[in-house]
C-alpha cells in the first residue's frame, strides 16, 4: 500500500516551512535544549509547532516531531495527517520517523542529516520502507547549513563550559 | 556504546508485569480502540501504564508505550528508565522502538510479534541495533496468547460487524 501524495510545495512555502522549523529550533536552544525544530504544514498554513523539550519536561518522548504531530493532529481533529508536509531542521530519530509513518505524512522535509541516529537516510531509510503500510515522500538538505549551524553552536557553548552540558537529544 | 542492564526479574515479577500491560490492552479494547496495552516497571513496582488511544484522541502519537514511557518518566522524574521494564502486549512498531531507545529502557517484554510493522524482531531489530547509543535487552513470547487473542477477538468482532471497522493501529 504506497500513499505517497504528490501535493507540490512553491520554493516559498518550502523557505517558510524551514524557517518555522528553524525558529522553533532556536527556542529549544535559548531554553537549552538541543536546538531541533519542527513544524507540520497544511494548505500553506502551519498546523503544529514543537521544539525538543527532553531536559525541562524529563520526558523522553518530547522531540520535535511528536509535538508538531500531536498538535497538528489536535489542530485538524484527525490524526491522518496525508495531506500534510513535515518540516523539520535535523533529520528525525526512530521514534520520530516511526511517528511521521503512524500519522501517513504526505510528506518530509529536513535540513542536514545525523549519522548517529538518522532514520530516514543515514542508518535507515525508514519512511520509505515498503513493508509498512504507508510512505512518505522525502526532502532532504533543506537549509541545511542553517540547521547545522544552529547545532555546532550549541555543542560549541557546551565544550567551552558556556552551556549546560545536557547529553545529545537522540 | 552499550547499555544493556542486567536487572534480573522474577517469574512472578514478570508475569505481574505482563498481566498489568494485558489489562491495559483490555482496557483499550472495552472502549473501541486496538488492544494493546503497555506498562513500565521500577524495582518491581508499575510506574507508567499506556493502552492505545488513537483513535479517541484522534492523535497518531498516542500508542500504548508512549504513554506508558511518558508517564514513568513524569512518575521517576527523569527521562532515563535504564533501570526499568517495559512490558508490552504486541511487538513495538518502528516510534514505540525508538521511544523506548531514546528513554534508555533496558529491557522490554513483549507477547506475540507484529510481522506487518514490529520492529523489535519482526521487520527491523531497531533495540538491538549496536549503532545506537542505546542498546535493549529483549524477551518475546510473554503471554503471547492472551496478548494475540485480545488482538483475534477484537478484528473477528469488526469483520463481523459488531464492533466500529477502524484501520490497524500499525
Amino acid at each position: 500500500m504506497s500513499n505517497r501524495q504528490s501535493i507540490e510545495l512553491t520554493d516559498d512555502q518550502i523557505d517558510f516551512g524551514m524557517r518555522e522549523a528553524l525558529a522553533q529550533a532556536r527556542i529549544a536552544g535559548s531554553v537549552g535544549e538541543v536546538p531541533i525544530g519542527a513544524v507540520v504544514m497544511h494548505e500553506g498554513q502551519i498546523v503544529g509547532r514543537g521544539y525538543n523539550l527532553r531536559e525541562h519536561a524529563q520526558d523522553a518522548t518530547l522531540h520535535a516531531e511528536i509535538m508538531a504531530i500531536s498538535e497538528a493532529n489536535h489542530t485538524l481533529k484527525t490524526w491522518r495527517l496525508s495531506d500534510c508536509q513535515l518540516f523539520v531542521t535535523i533529520e528525525p530519530c526512530p521514534m520520530c520517523s516511526g511517528a511521521i509513518i503512524n500519522a501517513r505524512v504526505g510528506a518530509v522535509y529536513f535540513g542536514a542529516r545525523d549519522p548517529k541516529a538518522g532514520t530516514v537516510r543515514s542508518l535507515y531509510q525508514l519512511l520509505e520502507d515498503g513493508r509498512f503500510n504507508h510512505q512518505v515522500e522525502v526532502h532532504e538538505g533543506i537549509m541545511a547549513e542553517a540547521a547545522s549551524g544552529l547545532m555546532q553552536t550549541f555543542f560549541k557553548a557546551i565544550r567551552l563550559g558556556r552551556g549546560k552540558p545536557k547529553p545529545r537529544q537522540h
